[in-house]
């Protein structure tokens, strides 16, 4: 069945604790969205205070696949569409489709509305045919459907027949506090698509008891054909249904059309890049696009992977844009080498001494606290060094910090590194905040000149564990774990010592040295 | 009905990238988990490479409501359990349950196991009545039951006829793969517990599609009355079904009972620590217990919210321990300060000013990244300083940090600390593997010969953790919680700075002041 997908990222995704998106961003999202190919893209709630900004946005945004569409609000109480200048306003947009979002639940139009059952029944027939006189596709989302349905199911259901007969294109039934269970939210939808014969019926979900992409695809189970999502589920409160995870799991799983094939094989890497544009971490335990989504740690799990491949994986990762990734670690057999050696592009016999070589490497890492599985950039320059191909050598020599802190606020952290290459020893220093920030700035001011293009390279994130426990835990191993990123692309490095300044130098080299050798001109 | 609670965050959580438990941190979770009330509490995996420690750790753990167990695997091909080392000692060990896992897919058996399906039915009887005989409490895993039920019912069902016929206390299905939809598995669920009346059937879901919860609730819905989580659904790739959303839906949301109401007003708190304890960064928009789960942000919404409280909460949040957080006042109440400083033994009337003072005290520690929820040390302290009663006063004054490293991989760290006391001001040195030590060692050196007993004042864990993004990441606000412990008492204190050295040295300071004024004495 061909299902409607409607991202809500860019409003529901607004309401998020922390993200605020500018036009610049918005934009940048709708290119995202359009190349994933989703029916429709909300841009923002249509209000008095936004009207302005959001017309603006529909004649800058450009889109070849996706409808732009804006939500609004149904006229209030005693008042009529024709007169209303923000439904005047969305009217004469250039938006080609609009959402109308209007009350579902009998005591909700009591209480928090203030007003009759008729009363609001007009409101939404009103705002609906107004808006579709303009031209327009127009959505109703029917607000507290599923608890309106509980309560009183004869006026949630008057509710989205209004808004129908009005000419409304789909009836959306929204589960506006997340509470619903997914069998209901299906058996309701079922309900509410054989009243309603020949009405396109849609669903939102929020996720408050963490069921919104269980409820999504119930519904759709139960008839709806369409279904308002966001990417990685971004929204308020708990977030709400997840497009990364419910589209793959309505076309993967189930057969249903959603997005184009083409949108399918790029959702891992647009996913990636919508929550780094928001401002975002991503969870890398995400379905579908998380980095770990595929990756396999426990040896036993490895070995019956290797003999059978779905053992241990539901689809094949490549269609969603995603890898399989075996986590090395101590255990880890000469197959699990050898596969990782071939992932990273090298032809490998099964009995080639160098498999031996490298299982050696990491267990000495690995027995001085690396670990991996967050750090494929750090794995792929043991492999590299292993074999030999690290065409861009350099080697981080050493480095000095100088520290004071008086009685003053004012910290200030001191660098002085030095870097070799085969032609030279290059020595400089940088000052800054905190001395991981000053050992970046001493490193940039040796290889920027040397190395054109690594000046964007950018520390994007970093994270320190310390994992082992002792009685001197201040002498404990440190991970550090550094993200870093230049020109959309992201890779993960890290360092372990006592000393987590030492740990967090071995990172940031690391990333340097991946990026001259693996990223750059690539 | 009563609902088993299997918890599994120890085993399944250290298959997440990144995850490793000390032992001591083991034993910090049995506690959290014995506090929850969750009917059991697996600990590990009972492999031979991890017997001895695991045997260790259920002589150490002692939990009052929660019951202990690990997971093994069946016998190999050919053998016989009574034979099996590891079988052996896991019959000998103090855990009076245990989980075995075996294989319920008859394809799996052939191609993964390399033996006959009998042979495999044999192994898994073989297995479970040894264990019986033992005396322990004994759960069937059934690996990969439902991809199994789909490719032959007829071999599932037989693997746990089997394990049941030879005195298993429930059988639980397993989703291994994580990729089935709920309404499959509850449909499977239901036909298993009519196939097989009488015996408990157990649930065992992951998140690979995003349903893991949602599956686990339909098995219930199917009849299963055992169900195996993990805290925040910490487990290898996108994670297992999460306790912390299942266990209220099951006990808030259908009615059934799995763990004490105490505990259930607990869980929020009790999620969070461990997640401290495992140092991953708490998902603020985790369903039920995280910080936005009942937060609103939109004005639209609030207006509501204040109108009808159920608009837009689906629960009342104190049932889990949470509370509502309107975003649009920022402002800490008063009545939750004035509580505090009662919770700490101040006598403190509501409209005391000094109430007022606290509450500006503590704003500005928290702009400065300071997150007293894992440091209630530093809590105290603050209360204290505010109150006027810190008996002991002293103030470390100043710290330097001299650092270099050269060609050799020796590594050195100085520290120079002083601090003063009404009556003089001192000065130490100290050297150390890492910066911390250093720091401790030097302040140790100042402050044993000043304060008596202070000498056996230990850092017991110390965790950093940098939550912030932004492009400049390495002078992002690093926050560091340090554990210390003296004579059986453990206090918790923390510092944050953009330095992860200042932030450790707050952190320090607090944890000696600590000491000399709540736990010398008293």
């Amino acid at each position: 069945m061909k299902i409607e997908v409607y991202d809500s990222t860019l409003r529901e995704g607004a309401q998020r604790s922390g993200v605020v998106f500018s036009d610049y961003e918005k934009l940048k999202i709708i290119t995202c969205l359009d190349s994933l190919g989703t029916s429709y893209i909300e841009t923002g709630f249509f209000c008095a205070a936004d009207a302005e900004a959001l017309s603006a946005l529909a004649e800058k945004a450009r889109t070849e696949r996706s409808v732009l569409s804006a939500l609004c609000a149904t006229v209030r109480p005693g008042t009529r569409a024709c007169d209303d200048p923000v439904l005047r306003s969305l009217a004469a947009s250039r938006y080609p489709a609009a959402a109308v979002v209007g009350k579902a639940s009998a005591s909700q139009v009591s209480e928090v509305l203030g007003t009759t059952p008729e009363e609001n029944l007009r409101m939404i027939g009103d705002t609906v045919s107004f808006l579709k006189k303009s031209g327009k596709t127009v959505f109703f989302d029917a607000e507290h459907f599923f608890d309106g349905w509980k309560e009183n199911s004869e006026y949630a259901l008057a509710s989205v027949t209004a808004a129908r007969a009005a000419g409304a294109d789909a009836v959306v039934l929204c589960d506006t506090n997340g509470g619903s269970l997914p069998r209901d939210v299906g058996e309701v939808t079922e309900k509410v698509c054989l009243a309603l014969p020949g009405t396109a019926v849609g669903i939102h979900c929020h996720n408050d008891i963490g069921m919104a992409d269980a409820s999504t695809v119930a519904a759709v189970c139960g008839g709806a054909s369409h279904v308002q999502l966001t990417v990685m589920g971004i929204g308020e409160r708990c977030g709400n249904a997840d497009l990364t995870t419910v589209v793959p799991v309505l076309q993967l799983k189930l057969g249903h059309s959603c997005i184009p094939d083409d949108g399918m094989k790029h959702i891992t890497e647009i996913a990636r890049k919508i929550c780094h544009t928001a401002n975002l971490g991503f969870d890398e335990c995400a379905p579908f696009v998380g980095e770990f989504a595929f990756s396999h740690k426990a040896g036993m799990h490895i070995d019956a992977l290797l003999k059978q491949s779905d053992s241990f994986e539901h689809i094949d990762p490549s269609l969603v844009g995603n890898r399989r990734t075996l986590v090395v670690s101590e255990l880890a057999g000469k197959a699990a080498v050898r596969e990782m050696l071939v992932r990273f592009g090298y032809e490998v016999e099964k009995d080639d001494p160098v498999i031996g070589r490298v299982q050696r490497l990491l267990r000495s890492s690995e027995a001085a606290g690396m670990q991996f599985d967050s750090a494929e950039a750090s794995l792929r320059l043991i492999a590299g060094r292993a074999m030999g191909d690290l065409s861009v050598p350099f080697a981080a020599v050493d480095y000095k910090l100088i520290f004071s802190a008086g009685e003053t606020p004012e910290r200030s952290w001191s660098a002085v590194v030095r870097f070799d290459t085969p032609e030279e020893s290059r020595v400089s220093a940088g000052e800054g905040d905190g001395p991981v920030n000053a050992l970046d700035v001493a490193a940039h001011s040796v290889l920027d000149p040397l190395f054109p293009g690594i000046e964007n390279v950018k520390m994007l994130d970093i994270k320190a564990r310390i994992d082992s426990y002792d009685s001197m835990a201040s002498a404990s191993i440190v991970r550090v774990f550094v993200e870093s990123g230049c020109a959309g692309k992201v890779w993960h490095t890290m360092g372990a010592s006592t000393d987590i300044i030492a740990a967090s130098w071995m990172a940031l080299c690391d990333a340097y040295e991946y990026y001259l050798n693996y990223v750059r001109g690539k």
